[in-house]
């Protein structure tokens, strides 16, 4: 798939088949992710990649958008390390920035998913610290069903010409 | 240019050629930008295209890191919307979304960009609020500079084995 392409057609994605998800396609994944950019390319991130499914069908009692992950084989927590941060406060958009090319892996790949926020919600960051054994300064940004699409869906044109400035407000 | 060697070969890019950057283009990267995913699909994003010559020379001034910028023919300032944001707290996580779209389809085209920093350094913040008059709900979070590159970068071999996790911390 071309990069623009990929770019204008990516789309959450939270119905998935049973086919299973292998462990290359998953290397692919968290190497794009880890090729993002991050402020003074400290890279300050860690993923945990979840298989078991005891784990995954206990996500819903902490986070009240993730029924989906009952269906997926698979799912990537993306963190900060607080140690690893050189640059104050710039991890969420680090770990963001490697979100969405996680999510644009997947999608180039032919798979699908749907990036679930966790931080700033205390109660979910709570519950994915418990649930994986995260230590103190391991922060959770988000979580990230992944499967093959069961579902299509049609462009949403979500380009505003409003939302452009030219050189100042 | 395919979707998974666009994400493992976008680079920071620092040196810009003389090239000016096509209206088309720029349309093109604030589309790629607009399809990002948001929290609630709330996109609350603004984006402020600069080409005033006399603005992209004065960014040094608040901003330690944007000598580049002096080369640039373009840049866009990505900007939350306090006023659109329905979920407290996100804008950070989809305004930087946007920002990695808007870089990946930059490098897609050919072109190159860089990931200056605004939020959350408060003078930053408010240096580009007096620059390019940002009412008080909207919120800079990252300024790109983007021209035709003049630098090239080896593969940074990003990849780090030891900070995947199986299931578990």
């Amino acid at each position: 798939m071309e990069a623009i392409e990929a770019l204008l057609t990516r789309r959450s994605i939270r119905k998935f088949t049973d086919q299973p998800v292998t462990d290359e396609h998953v290397d692919t994944i968290l190497k794009a992710a880890m090729y993002a950019p991050s402020a003074g390319n400290t890279q300050p991130w860690h993923f945990v990649v979840v298989r078991d499914r005891e784990l995954l069908d206990m996500v819903p009692e902490f986070h009240p958008y993730a029924r989906m992950i009952l269906q997926s084989p698979v799912a990537i927590l993306v963190c900060g390390d607080r140690d690893l941060q050189k640059f104050d406060g710039f991890w969420i958009q680090d770990c963001s920035a490697a979100t969405e090319n996680l999510l644009l892996a997947v999608h180039g790949l032919g798979l699908g998913a749907v990036w679930l926020g966790v931080h700033p919600r205390p109660e979910r960051i709570e519950g994915a610290r418990k649930l994986f054994d995260l230590p103190d300064n391991i922060l959770p940004l988000s979580l990230i069903p992944i499967g093959y699409p069961d579902e299509s869906k049609p462009d949403p044109e979500r380009f505003k010409p409003e939302r452009v400035h030219l050189n100042k407000w």
